[in-house]
Order: structure tokens, then C-alpha cells, then sequence
């Protein structure tokens, strides 16, 4: 294949995910490091429901490199904290089922019983403008703690 | 309050993960080091249902320091593959809930659908029997494992 057949076809084949990390597609981004971003689930279980995704396309979680694995619940913790800042919830939840989107990714979500963390559930169908308010609360509570520590 | 009132209140107040721990309390055990240990869910959701625990008694996950945090999923990473190999499955999966044990847990789950991992079904309720079975599969599989590496 020659040069362009080679991106073009990389551009068909990339992940979703990829393709927010490349800024291709807009997303509503919560954090982002030179390894992972996060940002908001536009269909959430929960008002709050956030994922976390490694840059690097692969699919399952456990074929990440150690390093990544090693960095990835770090990374998310102070996302975790502001989510339980922003919302009424007892804890922030992490799922990680990886079924529909072939490249890795951790749900974090409030949550106040099991049934929070249910992906069987119908899931809620947020409006731009709500996603936005969302993001802001929790950009705002991110901010506040890590200017804290 | 003497000694003898400080180890009873403790022992009382002890985890029933610390218990496992320390070993007043049985456990299918599948693997551990020096921070963690893995073992059967004796209430599973799907045949070879895991939880992994942090040998220190803290609540909530995000409350673990990060040392911690960083190894959590690497130690979960083999036992995850064992599973992978031990159970027809697309995939293992993670949960973390937290609402009845006070001890941060990660659920460990070979699915097949979202459902594999939601926490609202019925529960299993295996004989000590099919429960050694499991714990031998996987723990047969996990050194098969380790000894490529």
C-alpha cells in the first residue's frame, strides 16, 4: 500500500477512542496526561459517568504494558475524588467491561447501589448542554483538589 | 484500654478480608504477594469470579496510596489470563463496587455479556466441591502462566 492508502486506511480502522485522543472527534475531556485521557461518557448510566482511556489502541485491558497498568488507577484517582466531590453519591464505582469498543477503557461512575454500576440498564440521554455542566463541575472540582496537594 | 481489649477490639472490628488474611478465616486462595492476595468469591456471579484485596484494611479504593494503586492491576493481570484460559469467555472483566465490605476489593469476572457483571442478579451458590475445582483450574492455569514468563 502506498502512503495515502496507508493513513486513510489507518483513519477507517482507528478506534473511536483513538480517534477523540487525535481530536478528530470532540469529546467532553475531564483530564489528560501524555498516557491517558478522560472524558465524559455522552450516553452515562449515572449524571457523572466518566471514562478513562489509555492513548495507546489496545483492545483488552490486561494486554496493556505494565507500565501503563501501573499508571492507569493513579491516573484516575483524583478524577474519582472530584467525581465524588460533584455528585451525591456514596463512592465512585469502576467497571470495565470492554465488549462494544475495541480499545481499553475503565468507567467511572457515582454511584449509590449496584444497580449504578448495571450495564444492562437503558442509559441516560443527556443534552449538550447538560454534558457541558457536567464537564464544568467536574473540571472545577479536579482543579480545586489538585491545587490542594 | 489494656492489650488484652485492644486485640479483642480489633479482632472484632477486623475485616472479614482481613480475617481471610490473616488467616482466621478460610479462603479459596488463587494467588498473593506481599501487598495482595486473590481469591474465590464464594457467592459468584459466573464460575471463576475472583476478588483481589489489598493486605491493608481501606475502605475505599481510591483512598489506597498510590504504591498500591500502581500494583493492583498488575498483580491482577495473570490471574486475569488464568481466568481467560479456565472459563469459556470473551473476555475478564472488572467491577468495583464496594458497598458491603468495608475492605477495598476489585472483582475480577469471565464474561461473555454486560450482564456477567451486573451485581443486581442472583448470585451462584457453588458446593466446596465445584469450588476446589475452580481454585485448582485456576490455579493450575496461572502457574502454566508464569512459568512461560
Amino acid at each position: 500500500m502506498n502512503g495515502f492508502f496507508v493513513v486513510h486506511f489507518k483513519l477507517f480502522t482507528m478506534s473511536i477512542f483513538t480517534k477523540i485522543i487525535s481530536g478528530e472527534i470532540p469529546a467532553y475531556k475531564i483530564a489528560e496526561n501524555d498516557n491517558f485521557i478522560a472524558f465524559l461518557d455522552i450516553s452515562p448510566l449515572v449524571k457523572g459517568h466518566v471514562l478513562v482511556v489509555p492513548k495507546t489502541e489496545i483492545d483488552k485491558i490486561f494486554d496493556l504494558p505494565d507500565n501503563l497498568l501501573s499508571e492507569m488507577l493513579v491516573f484516575a484517582k483524583p478524577i474519582a475524588r472530584a467525581i465524588e466531590r460533584s455528585f451525591n453519591c456514596r463512592r465512585c464505582g469502576i467497571s470495565v467491561v470492554g465488549l462494544e469498543v475495541p480499545h481499553a477503557h475503565m468507567h467511572l461512575i457515582p454511584i449509590n447501589s449496584a444497580n449504578d454500576l448495571n450495564f444492562t440498564r437503558s442509559k441516560l440521554n443527556p443534552s449538550k448542554e447538560e454534558l457541558e455542566m457536567v464537564q464544568n463541575k467536574l473540571k472545577n472540582n479536579l482543579s480545586d483538589l489538585l491545587n490542594q496537594n
